[in-house]
């Protein structure tokens, strides 16, 4: 039990009564709402460490530990909350709630209705996830929190957490909504319709008047399993069921359910059944479909222009309910006016449940950036101190490293393209103070930059870049990138819109080495900076920095500053095109300078 | 109705009369069996171009025209089948029937069982695709046709003509499978799992007892809007619906169904129950579940050992029900015992349904390889002739395929990676009558190839080779290639092995023209066979003749043969590495010569 919260009891507070009652979005009013919640690790004196986690579609405020000490099942992400876990409970007070339209203690349609004594059925009237947000957020004033440190949750989870960092920009320091997106596609409506005709159709539902009698549980589980479906990768279906049979070698010839994928199917539609509404299930579906951010604000864009939070947005590479390029659309809309926001697309083969189970990648990321907001809120410092020789968190010797930081004037904002495991960008931040942002492909590097504190874009340069601001940095880092970029003129071009100075760096390819072994031995040069044979290098790229200074005459950039280095990071003040084995330029639009 | 078949009429024929009933793979036996089928197009005497296609789950052998001049909705693969069009009922004799155990005029649970004098319901014996297959040989025979020109199907359908290629090899000259797989995932298993579950929960379900009483209508209508989301892409379905609400602005706040996606699926449900019965649902879903071609045959290899039929098999970018790795599988399966088979994954938005809906691209291709079908079954010739000067149909002046000409001995084998539009291979076959085969990743290309005839793999050559067995071939071809080969090591190790000489040609990086630019103005060269910027080019790759030989000697390859050429084409004999612009190598393996 080292790395849970123990055992923990759900709790209950009674909210909204009269005659401060619930408003609605249909228009309806709805008092007293009872809200089901648990909570794990303290409260800090200073009410500055609490995390909210919402639940998905069938969770409930039951989030980690167990209900009492035989209890064989933990709490839904129990896996993630806990001492030393990626929400750690050692630092944070963590609540869950569950939400309004449920079925596991907040009231939802299986509750009273106080006007007329009997249970409301489809008398509850249609709820949004805006109305599932406005009742968490009284409960989080209840608890005492003016101000959250993070808001987190996956699938429905993450609509709620976007709720709350759109609607109540100055109750959250951190937004983490993960396997999410703004708007439901017409695909997973069609999903969740077919899954509320199932229980319509199932001849126990009788209008939502089933309480005290047979349950439409045929309908229910019919809906469960084509959720559970789109909760699984094609992929993750093939390994875990295959074509296997259930307690058979060979087809039996009659209609019965016999591959293991039915019979598991079957067995997950029937446990959901015994824990689950059907009215609940036709209420959330609802909401989750009429979840759409643009619609209400317009555009992407304007849905996240007064957000004020960090923002950390994960999706799993193989969600093909709520896919990577919805929140990549997400992604691309907050920095559009340049919020401050990290992503992730985790390689992952479990599909949506991904959130669930991918426990080690989510944890590390996670971990590392509550600490950064945590770091932030109490000592104004996102980026983590530097602990040991900054030499040592670089891969191999960049002499450049040395003249790019001399090049960059004190508390000014950074970008940098390719930035890696972050070291470049955490230096710049302890040493200048920079406001640093990066742009890298690798996930490991990412979680390491996340690690560091360093705000990072998981994006390939090779689909151009993000759509920032004009003249949102006053300095980009292209270091050492410059040959495997594949369209350099589209690149080069948005680097000097979107910063005041773009600062390059690459090898040399005409350098005395590389042209002696090309004229003598008639061979591709093989030099310090450019180390592997034709057949074996990535780098996609050769040019001198003649050929370097010929595309800035044809792209209209300016060059401000070269700074020619030898081998050993000597400056080399004449013939660098011959001389130089690398070189850092400094360049700006020509109309900017 | 210039392109339309015209009026056509569904015919009926009575076959496995007893004692000859159908032997049934549960072991049970089925007679008599009648057979519904309609017939485009006259019979040659010959009777050597009859086609026989194979309808999906919900089809049926209405396939092309109409049934009355009124009649508004001709058959379901109009847009294919008629004068002109992709199969050319000009030219062939084309032949639907509806699948054993459906309930479009062929014997299913809705026919009545001989021996009680009722419908079957349930009493039918569960049947697999492999059945279906038998009762169309049956029909094919009684049309007195002893082999078929070709047997064409998509989804299920494409499952028969697998069955077709395989059980019966000498009866089908071509084979084409689309948007199929040789076995069904779990996934979609679970799909029609749940469909099925849908229609047991019915209350009219009555255990399949319900002919002559209210149908199991809800149910079938939930299995098929199932069915449909799976048949959409997500992209169609966002650029169909959207998430746009059917006759209103505004959200009603009510449980019912309001998005038009959600009207829609209504709708698609509602009409299917008019003209599907449930229990034919029930048994063919099973049948497609039962699909799985390597249980029977122990490997996917194996599979296709023994199949004479020339295979074009195709799948579309966004099919993920039955997703174009299933085909490459397939493809990747026959190549090992170098079946002769062409592969083309068409670019699609429309998901599983582009089969039925990507008329100009899946016409053009199916159009030109039944030509070479037809042509090779009339003369011996599957390419076609060449009609023009065939330096036109080169892009730009080649100088090295004269080289390469003279290189190849005639009737050899011959593999050609990036055959681009196929007119290398279609040269050769003319004036070499060699046997080829081409590799090439782009549609069009691919498309233009099929229509000269010649055999075409979709294929990335950055994943490496197909697994075709040792020394396939006597001759590959990799013209002008190389420098945008991801991997050439791991490339080259495969052509040795599965050719017995390999021809290689590309442009001299060491050219005297390149090295003075180089030397001289320290810039990256630009020459007519290099002709692109640094930054513009996709070639990423530099190597010089010497540079090449050094790679030969490390892969254990031995050059047998070297041409130098001049910009001209005009052959160097002397200071190759200095003078060439291009050059071209035979090599082979060490150990091979």
């Amino acid at each position: 039990m080292d790395t849970s919260v123990g055992i923990v009891k759900t709790q209950s507070v009674t909210l909204f009564e009269k005659p401060n009652e619930l408003k609605l979005d249909c228009g309806q009013t709805l008092g007293p709402v009872v809200v089901a919640y648990e909570t794990y690790g303290e409260l800090s004196p200073q009410h500055d460490n609490a995390i909210l986690i919402c639940h998905a579609l069938s969770g409930d405020a039951h989030a980690a530990g167990v209900h009492h000490a035989d209890d064989p099942k933990p709490g839904w992400w129990d896996n993630m909350i806990g001492p030393d876990k990626g929400i750690d409970t050692n630092k944070y007070f963590v609540i869950c709630s569950n939400v309004l339209g449920g079925c596991k203690g907040t009231t939802g349609p299986g509750s009273i209705n106080p006007a007329t004594g009997k249970k409301w059925g489809l008398g509850f009237p249609v709820i949004t996830i805006a109305d599932m947000v406005r009742v968490q957020k009284e409960l989080v004033s209840h608890l005492g929190i003016s101000r959250l440190l993070a808001v987190i949750g996956g699938s429905m989870g993450g609509m709620q957490v976007l709720e709350w960092a759109i609607r109540y920009p100055d109750r959250v320091a951190a937004a983490v909504p993960i396997a999410t997106t703004t708007r439901l596609s017409a695909q997973a409506i069609a999903f969740n319709a077919v899954g509320r005709n199932a229980i319509a159709a199932d001849p126990n539902f009788c209008a939502g008047e089933y309480y005290g009698k047979a349950s439409p549980g045929r309908g229910l589980a019919i809906a469960r399993m084509i959720g559970h479906i789109t909760y699984l990768s094609e992929d993750s279906m093939h390994k875990k069921f295959g074509r296997t049979l259930r307690n058979a070698d060979n087809y039996k010839y009659e209609l019965e359910s016999e591959f293991s994928v039915e019979t598991y199917l079957d067995y997950q539609g029937r446990r959901f059944v015994e824990r689950f509404d059907a009215n609940s299930y036709l209420y959330i579906t609802k909401a989750i479909d009429y979840f759409d951010l643009t619609a209400s604000f317009g555009s992407m864009e304007q849905t996240f222009a007064n957000i004020q939070s960090r923002f950390l947005v994960i999706s799993f590479s193989s969600d093909w309910l709520f896919p990577p390029s919805h929140s990549e659309q997400m992604v691309r809309a907050m920095l559009a006016s340049n919020k401050d926001v990290t992503y992730c697309n985790i390689e992952s083969p479990y599909g949506h449940d991904a959130f669930l189970l991918e426990e080690k990648v989510l944890g590390d990321i996670l971990g590392g950036f509550l600490e950064s907001i945590y770091r932030y809120r109490r000592t104004g410092q996102a980026v983590a101190p530097l602990v040991e020789n900054p030499v040592k968190h670089i891969n191999g010797t960049r002499h450049e490293y040395p003249v790019i930081e001399e090049l960059i004037r004190p508390n000014s904002s950074v970008l940098d393209l390719g930035c890696g495991n972050g070291s470049l960008l955490q230096i710049l931040a302890e040493r200048l103070a920079i406001d640093g942002r990066g742009i890298e492909i690798q996930q490991d590097r990412i979680v390491e930059s996340v690690r560091r504190g360093v705000t990072v874009i998981q994006h390939d340069l090779n689909t151009g870049l993000p759509k920032y601001p004009d003249d949102t940095f006053d300095y980009i880092i292209l270091s050492q990138t410059l040959p495997e970029v594949q369209q350099p003129e589209q690149v080069f071009n948005e680097m000097l819109r979107i910063g005041k100075i773009a600062i390059v760096s690459f090898p040399n390819f005409a350098s005395w080495q590389a042209r002696i072994q090309f004229l003598i031995k008639g061979r591709a040069p093989i030099t310090s900076y450019m180390p592997e044979a034709w057949y074996r290098t990535e780098r996609i790229r050769f040019l001198s920095l003649k050929d370097f200074e010929d595309f800035c005459r044809r792209i209209g950039a300016k060059i401000i500053q070269k700074v020619a280095l030898s081998k050993n990071g000597l400056r080399i003040p004449l013939l660098d095109n011959f001389l130089a084995e690398q070189a850092v330029y400094v360049i700006a639009r020509e109309e900017k300078e």
